[in-house]
């Protein structure tokens, strides 16, 4: 858990961000909604220092968005899966994805979500463009867009 | 703007919180979203240092997120207002405060977010419940939620 020096804001954008606020947690969380469960897929695909990624791990762990569950038992080794309060903060990851789509990306997406059932585009607020459903991040999969390095089209699933 | 350090990350999420994603800036944003323009105002109701507000204004600015205007010729004073690329950042937001009702509130939403059409509650996808439509924040009204420490009800626009 951070500080809570978010000092006398009875506010609840500030409560969640005292728990995902700060810098990597985020994308820590959009790693695990593509399905990345490992510490070293983590760490590989953010390039933050192992200490760093660590301590987001665990306080993503105390704050109950993910589970830290046993894989392996000799040697003991640990994977990272979204719980369904975790899974409650798609929304907050589609509405920033999809800015930067829109405002930062000049290439295109980098990355496009589609709905499971209709192969729609999800939108910056996780509603399903096509169908027009509130879209869960289980119901989702991943592609590579016109602004990724690989050629568009779907991504492994989890991410490699 | 805010260095850019996620390096190696072509991502779209990356790449808005390289600019919405330091310490207190979603703060502000939520703030400007009530209404608020002023700088003495984001100041007292944020409780940050004023040089960090000053940094957190200016970045927002140079990311076409706020307009900065002049309000008053003598002496000159500015005030810093939404523009249509910052009030993309509504979903965001909406996610974040509604996360934060939903699992960091006991007491209930501080805030409570409405249609200003017909009255619905915004949810954490900043669509309404009641009618179904994607809501923009030009199109909500603000009021005192159960766990805020004034009464139920509507609250003033802008913020005082």
């Amino acid at each position: 858990m951070l500080p809570r020096d978010y000092t006398g804001q009875n506010c609840s954008v500030a409560r969640t961000l005292e728990v995902v606020g700060e810098r990597w947690t985020l994308l820590v969380l959009r790693d695990a909604m593509m399905g990345v469960t490992r510490f070293e897929v983590f760490l590989r695909r953010i390039g933050l220092a192992p200490n760093i990624l660590t301590k987001r791990l665990r306080a993503l762990t105390e704050a109950g968005i993910l589970d830290r569950r046993i894989y392996q038992e000799r040697p003991e080794r640990h994977e990272y899966v979204l719980t369904e309060d975790g899974k409650q903060l798609f929304p907050v990851v589609m509405g920033l994805m999809r800015w930067g789509d829109a405002h930062l990306s000049p290439k295109g997406a980098p990355a496009v979500v589609r709905h499971a059932e209709c192969d729609g585009e999800i939108d910056a607020r996780a509603v399903c463009t096509r169908c027009g459903e509130a879209v869960d991040v289980d119901h989702v999969t991943w592609h590579y867009g016109p602004g990724s390095t690989k050629p568009v089209g779907p991504r492994p699933t989890p991410p490699v």
